[in-house]
């Protein structure tokens, strides 16, 4: 499984590769001296992601320091090819360069993506944006139901001992926790999140709850073991399905948690609760509407439903290396188009909370867990996978801590349910 | 004020009229008889709402009592015309008839409005308000400057006199109070809805604050002395203008409070906190993109806001007659239309919350302070207005207890700004 996906890492898009050849056998020298052209080459790339305030250092030791540049961080470009890569697809190379150790970092790496992330949006190269998310759009392939099995295979079938390393010891949440003390551990902090979605949801013993995603079935244990309720969890990913089947076997909840490998499509029965965390961002902005008609067709009466999921401030595509390289076919949703999948079956929201710095301290935690092993998982794979995945995750720090990403979480009941909680205070007792 | 006023509220639409009169002209009889084509018409018209569990009495005494109707509450046809009226649009003219005597209702007026909500929108009549949404829709004119101010001037300048009857007693707060304990005075929860807000922004000795739309100037002078902020705080009322600077005038405060008559489109200056409780549904949603523009041009770059709105499950509009007679332009959005104020600028979505029982909470507190003075009403204007308004009072409180309406505040901040609270928590202290 891993190996497979570690061909998939090390290709570039054909057609990058074919231009990037071309100018490179106009321009590219032997020798590791660094030419006029090349600085300006190196200045028109900083302007082109709106000139963060970050040194680089070129393949002969050359540092360019623009203006405002703390020194703190410095991007290493390890050859001339690297530096033409960057310039051609910023956005999708510096992926592929960086995990094949072609550039590098100094310094603290989510702190150089996040001032690159600050600087990227600025008005002058909006534009920019704009035309490559225009494109991109234009060219996603929707999520089928056999897509969909085939990009969550790729990320989530790697093998559940690669995640284990690094996530929460008793319930692998691999979505974003909550903090409510900033010194909390990472397992205190994804079980005060999982608490914090069920008072939510008010769940309560008796109840039955249907969850779109579930993982490697910890939230699904969770709730049945402390809230006394009963859930049928879907997945479509094959490894996580075995394993939370293998996990429940042995707890005295065996009876009242059900896992199904399939598609949140082929979800049926009637429920009081319908939850989802994390998986939202793999659904696909066109299956919106279906997702509503599944929701409502599994909801009884008086339902409530949660969804938490990574999202936008404004409409727009995910880092294209990350979708094409981590989490194909993902796409996370502002809170308008999260609405078209509410709105057109007349539920009613009642409480969105936005956990962006969350997401970040869980993410620090991620990753300083896999640096720790990152002996053991370069053995596993390699360590271009090993950089990839520092990469990944590094990246996702900086995108929540600079405002690039946000998470929601939406809670909705059915219209004409009047049982609601008259205020939040319950969350905070 | 009143009288103007008045004039326009005796007034049904002159097309509708013409038509009533012809179907009147073939089939309205001198005398108090039923005929079996009456009682026909009575079913087609609960049909086409949904056959709601009600009632009706007609001019001769005779009861129609559909199945399940509970007997409870009864709606009283006095004349043979307003029956034909309600068939030709019944979300209009009931408003009408209602106000004239014409029609009444035996038992909780509130109770019956929210039994016809709740049955209007079942799939079978759903194409109907469908259709009338349309319709409503394109003939519904922008709310241009001058168009703005004279819809606001005939809600809110029939005289203060009239609202400080019922409303809370210190702050005069037109607009959803938070009940946090369910015994809690109007008076209390008032306060408690203003502290919300301030804890939600989290206001501190300082801070600048501009207000769009700011009532009697109630909130203005509460945050400015609870909180020390300065605000500048905008409405187009000029009896609203006048009041609250007269008010102010004698307050500790009055050099943190300006009081500026003037359309929210005109707003400048740079302020930390952008605040806007209950003018939203003012706006119109054809302004949304130059409310987003206004907030981005006005708000500093650790800026926070806060928009109080009444809205709706989806895009849709306010019941006719409402719209008609008693609050000319306004239309509540949906919390995917309030994105398009937030998205195109990229703000950043905080925290919703849903606070629809509360107003219908606040709606009984301001009926029944209405109903003990609504001796004193009549005597300011006449039977007419006093129908009117107890229709529209029960009828609101009909809308958001059946989930018709509800009730959003929308938290956000400008995109790089990490100075959040990392909780809730301090809200419920």
């Amino acid at each position: 499984m891993g190996k497979e996906r570690l061909l998939s890492l090390d290709t570039t898009c054909r057609e990058d590769k074919q231009v990037t050849r071309e100018i490179a056998a106009v321009a590219l020298e032997k020798d590791k001296t660094v030419a006029a052209f090349d600085r300006l080459l190196v200045k028109a790339m900083l302007k082109g992601v709106g000139n963060p305030p970050i040194s680089i250092r070129l393949w002969n030791n050359e540092e360019i320091r623009p203006e405002g540049a703390s020194g703190g961080e410095r991007l290493v470009i390890r050859d001339r090819r690297a530096l033409y890569q960057l310039i051609l697809n910023p956005e999708l190379h510096f992926g592929e360069l960086y995990s094949a150790g072609r550039i590098d970092v100094e310094g603290d790496l989510p702190a150089l993506l996040a001032s690159i992330y600050r600087a990227i949006n600025r008005p002058d190269t909006a534009w920019l944006s704009f035309l490559i998310a225009k494109w991109r759009k234009r060219s996603r392939r929707a999520n089928t139901l056999s897509r969909a099995r085939r990009n969550i295979h790729r990320h989530y079938d790697i093998g559940n001992d690669f995640y284990q390393l690094w996530l929460d010891r008793e319930y692998a949440q691999y979505t974003c926790a909550y903090f409510p003390g900033p010194d909390m551990s990472l397992e205190e902090a994804q079980e005060a999140k999982m608490h914090h979605v069920c008072r939510k949801l008010r769940l309560r013993p008796g109840l039955s709850v249907v969850e779109a995603g579930c993982g490697w079935g910890g939230f699904a244990r969770f709730m049945a073991s402390k809230y006394g309720v009963k859930v049928r969890a879907y997945n479509i990913s094959h490894q996580q399905v075995l394993h939370a089947r293998e996990k429940v076997k042995s707890e005295d909840i065996a009876g009242q948690v059900e896992y199904i490998e399939d598609d949140y499509r082929n979800i049926h029965g009637d429920y009081d609760i319908f939850v989802s965390i994390g998986m939202l961002e793999h659904v696909g902005i066109e299956n919106y509407g279906e997702l509503g008609r599944v929701i409502d067709r599994c909801l009884k009466e008086n339902g409530a439903g949660l969804i938490h999921s990574i999202g936008r401030n404004q409409p727009g595509l995910l880092n294209s290396w990350i979708e094409a390289k981590i989490f194909p076919g993902a796409c996370p949703p502002s809170l308008g188009q999260m609405m078209n999948i509410l709105e057109p079956l007349e539920f009613s929201v009642l409480d969105v909370e936005n956990l962006r710095l969350h997401y970040a301290l869980t993410l620090q935690h991620w990753l300083s867990r896999f640096e720790g092993q990152q002996d053991v998982v370069r053995q596993m794979f390699d360590e271009h996978f090993v950089r990839a995945w520092r990469l990944y995750l590094s990246g996702s720090i900086a995108a929540f801590t600079s405002g690039q990403m946000q998470l929601f979480q939406v809670l909705f009941t059915r219209k004409h349910n009047n049982d609601l909680a008259m205020t939040r205070a319950h969350l905070y007792g």
